[in-house]
């Protein structure tokens, strides 16, 4: 439910109101709106008398909230969410540029490419330390190595660090090193793992599922926000269909039908998203044209050499390209790199 | 097989050699690049000595086609296929744009949309008289009478025509009318059809099946072109997946892909894409930077009396700001309104 | 709308209700239970004062059919229908044993496996004379004179015949032949083709859509019945989802789903839903155990050298042992070979 | 790779090849076959000399194995894997028939459920104390309360238990009640999750995820195997696809396709593959027809105030009812409750 109180009420008056739901069994969350204050009160199958509630003296109305995300809803929050890390905003009219390897394999290919993409306009630099792969025979990644060395790189070039944590244990760890804690696709609905991102003081970039929902999407950053972790950029990286020409069916009607439903800013990751390098930039400027707040995108110096995800990497000057398309697209909707 | 000829070869000693091969039991077809003739020998099963024609005086060398689609592969005809009709030749640099009601419903309504689509920028007005409807009960369109009406709505506006055909005896009516006849989604693999519109003497619009791959779309289309008819315009209108969100999900990584494996045009339907008004903006403009040679998309002045996809039809204000936002991201890429 | 005429009403009087409700504009259909005359009357959009048509004399009550398919659904028409072809009963406790080639190829063929599916227990045999395929240079089949063969092959061993019929056109063709009209699953929302077998005096067999959900199939099944041919077959052949093992994945769930909503009877076709040899048995053992109420299998001789599907189709020593299997699960649910 | 060695080599030498294969970098497993000994030696990327292995003194032939599954493919070990849990011996001729709520809810509810499973045949209880829901709002499970009600409930009636784990660090906790520790299918692709249980020395019941291919799923149980632990029961529990009437697809093609690809057991979860509580008793028959090795089936004496997945839970009646039909179908394939 969604109490909005009175425009006289007083911040001990508003505390005391929403001890009082907490106490009928309900978590709260606070959001402003408009200069009053409202109170989210979440609880299923908790036995309210909701209009008592309505009649008390601080509370000017009660809503529900009609869709089962209630945290990560515009019904809850109606601006957007905006985000820093680093010299990135995300979600505001700026794009969030995030590029970088697959995997962090060594100290010059980290720094090679972290170079190449602070050049081109890149403000954040993935690079994953920590891979989940099908096969337990594959590369694995170098683990806190790899961290290390992102990290080094990444300050060289003034970028900030998102990369991948695939475990509730690995949290802190991964936290010591990144600015953004990334959850995979496979791990969408992993809920020790979104509940212990959502106990972090660090942004989490949640992936959608390969074949959640928009709702389960939405759902799964619900459980991350419900801990206290307001910060979630979601990023869509293709769904899984019958189509197998690509490695992922892009779904980017996910885009605006996010941008209806959810104050969260929502980036779009076209390396995965089609698993095929030359079809990496088109995306990507169709990603922006549709209203993404930013990119994820694999670049590599040597990527016949890659250890991961080679084939669907773009080469340095590649990126530097769709940069500079990206930023003409992005003018048309008023957003700018 | 692909047989590129001699330089020197004539146009009577290459007809022989097409001769020739027609006695093999192949089917020919003949494109010329770079001012050499080629020749495509299609057949399947149809054992041939290729050794020996490679032989033959008039061949410069014998090449496979190695997918299964061959006519319409960028193989057998590198250069991008350009379809004139009226004043857009879908698939130049210039984009298509073809708008219009989903069905036709009388004459006020086809004559002030077609006003106000013409006055957008749009230069082929869609319309439907035949409508294929899930359900026996629903509206079925006007027939004959829609076609007429819409005919001259188009005229009046300086508009080409593009309509429905479910039928394969319904082609030469609706070839009457229309100046490019469209297969729809759910005929995309009715065979009797596909094999009548290739016969007739007017551009196919041929939709994606709404389960088909990539490549089925493109065997479609070999259907088509295997019978003479050369001038198919693609066009990708959402498939089917697991999300329900949206009423299909678009897959414009199939804009690329088909650019990458075919030389004909390849236009998008963001009103069935996204089976939602506002999505359909941010869809077509995303489509567009993908690459795609035109937009389908449907225009209603008064969607809610509409007596079909009314949901999804744009007003049209809605369609002449798409297309002037259409217009600066089509410089990107090199094309123009 | 369904409409209870009350017990006394004569066939005179229920004549005349039905006229009154077609002078409004409605299609009338009848179906008697328990004795007492049940009219339903559809219409979509037609505006009808339903509060005056229940006060009307001879009708006891009118009720709502709230699924978007009527005549198939089970409000209209509680009891499960049985269609009689040749020794088959298809929907009665008796199964409904279709098998034969995927193509007719040749007299020899067409005999060889007419034998053998007789002698294990069949009672329709299968063979395709219009092929629908992917590809315009695959074996189209052998058209009118496979239909001969095939006829000829059938009445040597006492079976009915099913075949394919792929355009509107061949309808009147195809049913000189066959028992049963076919309508395959690419051709499943071809309207046309619908229309057509519903004005037939022939049962029609309806595949499901490889991308169709279960409502769709019922509304195509919708189509053909509202033409006023009450005698369809449905058949679960498997649909289109992410998994590449199996050509299809066959939803058996759907059997019971079926029974649920519609009187139509419904068999499996395991050939196609598979795609793989040994793969046939196991999934034609689950159909009837899950429901079904027959099964069509491809059988092939020699199947190495069929002109198409010959790595589904069973040899004819599989298919007998297969028919000995079936008759046990058959008593666990009340059924028989 | 796969080594056989020559039939008169003995322990110590084999214990000698291991070793070596071993300080290449390899992993090395070993499995009996006919009296021989075999070893796997799998590493990706590592670089061996497989010609020098073939000539060593003990080895009788090196092959490959083709798929990317090695311990799990039935090339590794072409027999049965059968795993015993309590009286059940899953995997073997006698069908492993596991069954109980989907939560544990309170004393009461455990015990009632448990005597009527028991009494009806099952082997083993199953029973959720840590539940993954997409709401965060929904009920969590009963914890460490809930797995000691299900062990005393399972013990006071000879049943075996079985119980989700859902993250690496709970394993020990589960692992200290349950005789099995299930993964459920949002979990299919944790690999931290899968290496903890692949260390534990319980069989492991590995769920298909949503949208996994039998590949992947296989790769998962891959993972499992490779640490050590080679007891793992696949669990068959519906797929995603496009139809909605049903909560999932349950792909019953997996079944016969596992037996072929794998050693492992692989049974089937009919209340998740269609969430209908009618629909469950037809596909559980088919999933045995199919040649499954058992049945995980949602039971509750009062599923309409179960505080999870009531609708698709059997009542006891009906599981008994199930069990009897199951056990003359069983039959049919040589199998036995």
């Amino acid at each position: 439910m969604l109490l909005l109180l009175k425009a006289s009420v007083s911040e001990v008056a508003a505390s005391d109101v929403a001890a009082r739901l907490r106490m009928l069994g309900l978590a709260v969350h606070r959001t402003d709106h408009l200069g009053r204050i409202r109170l989210a009160a979440v609880g299923d199958g908790v036995p309210v008398d909701w209009d008592q509630v309505r009649r008390w003296a601080e509370v000017d109305s009660v809503d529900t909230i009609a869709v089962p995300f209630k945290l990560v809803s515009r019904a809850f929050h109606p601006q957007d969410t905006v985000i820093t890390v680093g010299r990135c905003a995300v979600g505001s009219t700026q794009l969030a540029l995030m590029a970088g390897p697959c995997s962090i394999e060594g100290e010059e290919q980290a720094f090679t490419i972290a170079a190449a993409v602070a050049r081109a306009g890149a403000t954040v630099m993935r690079g994953g330390a920590y891979k989940p792969r099908s096969s337990p025979y594959s590369f694995q990644g170098l683990g806190e190595e790899g961290l290390k060395l992102l990290r080094r790189a990444a300050d060289a070039h003034g970028l900030a660090v998102v990369s991948e944590v695939m475990d509730s244990q690995q949290v802190p760890l991964v936290a010591r090193y990144a600015d953004i804690l990334q959850v995979g696709a496979r791990n969408m609905q992993n809920y020790s793992l979104l509940r212990e991102v959502g106990h972090a003081d660090k942004p989490v970039l949640l992936k959608r599922g390969m074949a959640s929902t928009i709702e389960e999407w939405l759902l799964g950053a619900e459980h991350i926000v419900s801990q206290g972790n307001r910060q979630v950029i979601l990023c869509e990286r293709g769904i899984r269909t019958f189509e197998t020409y690509t490695r992922n069916t892009l779904d980017l009607n996910a885009i605006p039908v996010v941008k209806e439903l959810s104050h969260l800013p929502v980036i779009v990751d076209p390396s995965h998203g089609t698993g095929i390098r030359d079809k990496v930039a088109p995306m990507a400027r169709a990603a922006i044209a549709a209203g993404a707040d930013g990119l994820l995108i694999e670049v590599h110096h040597d990527p016949d050499h890659a250890l991961s995800d080679g084939p669907q990497s773009l080469y340095p000057v590649q990126y530097a390209e769709l940069v500079d398309q990206i930023r003409t697209i992005a003018q048309v909707i008023g957003r700018r790199v």
